[in-house]
């Protein structure tokens, strides 16, 4: 297997050669940059000194063309004008950015305030929820790969939505994240000293993974309604905890909230169903391609809260990519993939 | 005046030396402990030296009885025992835990698990949320000082239930809180490789504040319903973000709810109602008494999102505690309160 | 008192603002910038609102004439072209920034890369360590006030070398510092995620604070020698723990460097050597003016290690800057300053 | 391979958990424990869910003797007792306590204040510092495991002491550490509040690893000399930077140490030498079993700073012996351990 990966300096490329690097099916791997082109990426990353000497390329649509498999991870509105031309050839693309996620062109436009993909494009794209959409994934040229964000929310409430074990309408979601899915650019949000010791919301009710989580609703579990979604930045790297809050069906017991996820689950390796817990954490899946799930019902209020933490730059990003590549291929689901977290 | 702090040597007793230290009507400041008797204060806490270079003194109720005012900052169902024989007397008294905010006896016994304090010490007890009960605070011997986060989410949603803005049924709260709220006993909740680069939600639905909540609202507001309430510990020291989700009743604007905030709070000097932002944070408030609040309406669903922040150790515990002691005894309401967050 | 604040929206600045807001003698505070003028302070920093709700003024010669005092806490380069024309006048200038603190103007030039100041002004200029230079300070009209490690550094270091208890040739320092020293301009260097779980060593042998610390020494101590010194970022905001290694001199004990410093600093208010210690760290000193010192031998090795800690944005930089100005203008030394350590 | 782990529910035994688990040569991992007995491992840890899902048993020399290989991950005073009835047997063990570093029994009651292990076991015993032992850790039944401190400095420094370009006599060794290195009993000096924002010294020259540096740089370099050592605590859980201070001998230039470190390492796929770099820092190796060193010469001073970094739980303990392992059985060194840091 010959891999690319567009935007390789970028948290998601990095994130993409770490866990690739230990992939059995992968023999070499072309790093694909914007700026910085012909600089050797171990001597910009110390990290990967002794692990990626080799020069960062200009990114090239022949060169591309020439690989097996290329990610992109780029910044909205790149790979909307890079992908398209690239579609028909061999080669098989997974795009980490959104813009072959939402398949109306005006969502996009609206929530990203950017332009659209090529209608075509967006139509041929698969989006890549690696446990619900399996039979599709294996048959993509091109993969949108989920947001951080999305996956987190979708993996833990489409199975109860789809079972019609809790009320679509009305749905709350508070979303927590570590620093590390502002990527790394620097800027005020992300500047250390105003970062540290703080906890802060930011783009209350207009975040762009809003329409993305609608519209996997009503693909995977044929029902959907406006959600109230918000995002908080916590002063971490790594990691995202969504908190859903959600009115159950008449007569739905914690138990029945618990069974569906589980049997939904259960074959799937990344998939975590946790039911006792004191403290239910992001630390429990750093580093990993897991997602751990954990559902209360509060019997005073009728309302179920549902909790789900992941890696936002491994299941969240690079990590569920790769599963998807390992879909797409026809390897081991977890190829490459299955490694304990880090915990501490 | 001669204060006293029972507990000086938790989290709760220090906060209360900090903001005394430059209070001007105080005098002189007795420090009481269970434990540590006789030890020279700033040879156990190094930060104090210079400070504070007095010996802690053993709880004694007959030096308790000569002292203007005690702040009793000890854990749940100590100060139930300690304080009801000595209302009697011509000392005032702040009670930072929580063993008289619960005006129902069988309330606190389910939440707290702990045996209520006498029904007419509690009765006797007014709840010391201070922008909303001054009157009653003027006049009370005893002063059940609101939790840290009651008084986040209190502030925040109390005008606007009052004023019939937003339906208190099916509000859902979801409580953000760095760990120094947890107090200095080390434990694996709050070991540090445990706690940092992680954010974990704990007693979902079971934090013993959600009663204090209810019945203030039922207090304050004249309106109340069962509230769902989650409460998420983020790798920080200090510092609480509340975001509450509420649906509008019908025609409300966004407008309407932030003047209804403006007018509330007019005339308090510690808490400031943010109009325009696009990151708002705990550091806002850090190490001073003020509580910030935001409020934004998401017209997708007609539900407003309200946002509120304060420094749990501060507005939280002892700045408030101080504030209930200035209004008590007539002071400026600020004294000693004053200070311009740490930010930083 | 009229004051003024060069470079308000810095980090220098906006301590300055914090500690001066409570500070008795001080009436009015005006903020000057390059940038952002007219904007509403509190606008830009929110947790300034109520506090400092005033228009940014540009900077202006005129209107700095006419205060009573200005601090400039401007980037290198600025205030020596800024302040020379205006040293004739009656206002008093405090000067944060490292434009006037070397008398040997080739000595600027080659670690601040940078053009130096006229001679005449830095002549005039009055090195501002508090404890070690009170005459000169009350008379300055132009204080240059320390660096943040030469003010750790130099405190727990010149006692021991003016009595000779210590060998000045063969210093090692090895400083530690949090993130805040580096301003609040973005960059890599102070991204969150490339700063957060890192400690990290940077400019060896190279920081601008060496000649500063070298010409101090032989200044107060009248002994000198190269030194070796060293930062260290470690992932806190505030707070730098300076560690220097020293060999004793024949026949010294740690009990005589003990004494030394206890003597040196006995009617200094804000200098605290701490004797016994299982743990000795910044946040016995956090946002406050302390500087605490601890000093032990080891007899293996005949060496010193001899240990301060700060708050670098105050004792550091706008808390000395402020017991400068209590000292130029007759005030109590610790007016507005004597303020509790955060600790937690 | 069947391998056991004692002491799995300490962070050593936690790690090797974690970097076992994808080593191709291990089959089966028992795991044992003083406590918790009986219990289903992903039960106390959450993350190991689908990992670890089996009982901790009983330690039993029985069952350890039946094993290929075993971990100790315990206490100091644990191993020694343990293992020495256990090494005629066929079990390879490798310790990663202190109990067998120390060749003379002394120094290890003085520093440890625990009684010595018995002294044939301690001379049978092979100090694992993997690449400068390999030939005895080939042939060694028990292995003493380097502590994380001295692993960061040895490697560091040995070369240069050897080829004699550095003077043994004067070094100064200022090492800092995450807080995983306390391990995972609470306690208040790893208490979140009092560990968050702070940077401490403690133990003064009074670190067990100090003679355990003093004898391996006689044992490798045939040099030592007392050397003044520190360790500063700072606020991140995972990794060391040691920065050590040496006087260069007459005549030797900072390529020649550069070249010194390249040279003895150019075949050890583990050190990295780092020439050029504006900041080096302990995330370089996050999560890896990489040492990276750097190297620089102060003209002025004649002095070399020499900077070291590890992950304290990978190279400076589980990885490490993780890779004695593989040098014992004659695996690839590299088996299980070549993954690329984790960086943010």
């Amino acid at each position: 297997m010959k891999v690319g990966i567009v935007g390789a300096t970028g948290y998601g490329g990095l994130e993409l050669m770490r866990l690739l690097h230990n992939h059995q099916k992968v023999k070499k791997i072309k790093l694909f940059t914007s700026s910085d082109e012909g600089e050797i990426f171990s001597q910009k990353y110390g990290h990967l000194k002794k692990l990626y000497d080799q020069p960062l390329e200009k990114i090239d649509a022949k060169a591309l063309a020439q690989l097996d498999i290329v990610f992109t991870s780029t910044p909205s509105g790149i790979s909307s004008k890079l992908l398209p031309p690239l579609l028909n050839g061999t080669t098989k693309f997974i795009d980490l950015s959104g813009d072959f996620r939402l398949k109306n062109l005006e969502d996009y436009e609206r929530w990203y305030k950017k332009d659209a993909a090529p209608s075509d494009a967006v139509e041929q794209s698969v989006y890549g929820l690696s446990e619900w959409n399996k039979e599709e994934i294996e048959e993509a040229s091109l993969i949108a790969n989920p947001g951080c964000y999305p996956t987190a929310v979708l993996l833990s409430l489409l199975p109860l939505i789809k079972e019609n074990l809790i009320h679509v309408n009305g749905l709350v979601i508070d979303a927590k994240s570590g620093i590390s899915g502002a990527g790394n650019k620097p800027s005020m949000i992300t500047h250390f000293s105003e970062t540290n010791e703080n906890t802060a919301i930011y783009k209350i009710h207009e975040h762009q993974h809003i329409p993305e989580i609608e519209q996997a609703m009503k693909m995977f579990a044929n029902n959907h309604s406006p959600i109230t979604f918000t995002t908080t930045l916590v002063p971490m790297t790594r990691g995202i905890l969504a908190t859903s809050y959600a009115q159950i069906t008449s007569g739905t017991t914690e138990e029945q909230l618990y069974n569906c996820l589980v049997n939904q689950y259960h074959n799937n390796p990344f998939v975590r169903i946790v039911k006792e817990t004191t403290k239910f954490g992001t630390n429990q899946v750093y580093g990993s391609n897991f997602c751990d799930i954990h559902v209360k019902v509060d019997l005073r209020t009728g309302r179920a809260t549902i909790v789900s933490v992941i890696d936002n730059l491994v299941k969240g990003a690079a990590g569920q990519a790769i599963q998807n590549m390992n879909i797409q291929f026809g390897f081991d689901e977890t190829a490459g993939l299955m490694q304990v977290p880090l915990y501490i």
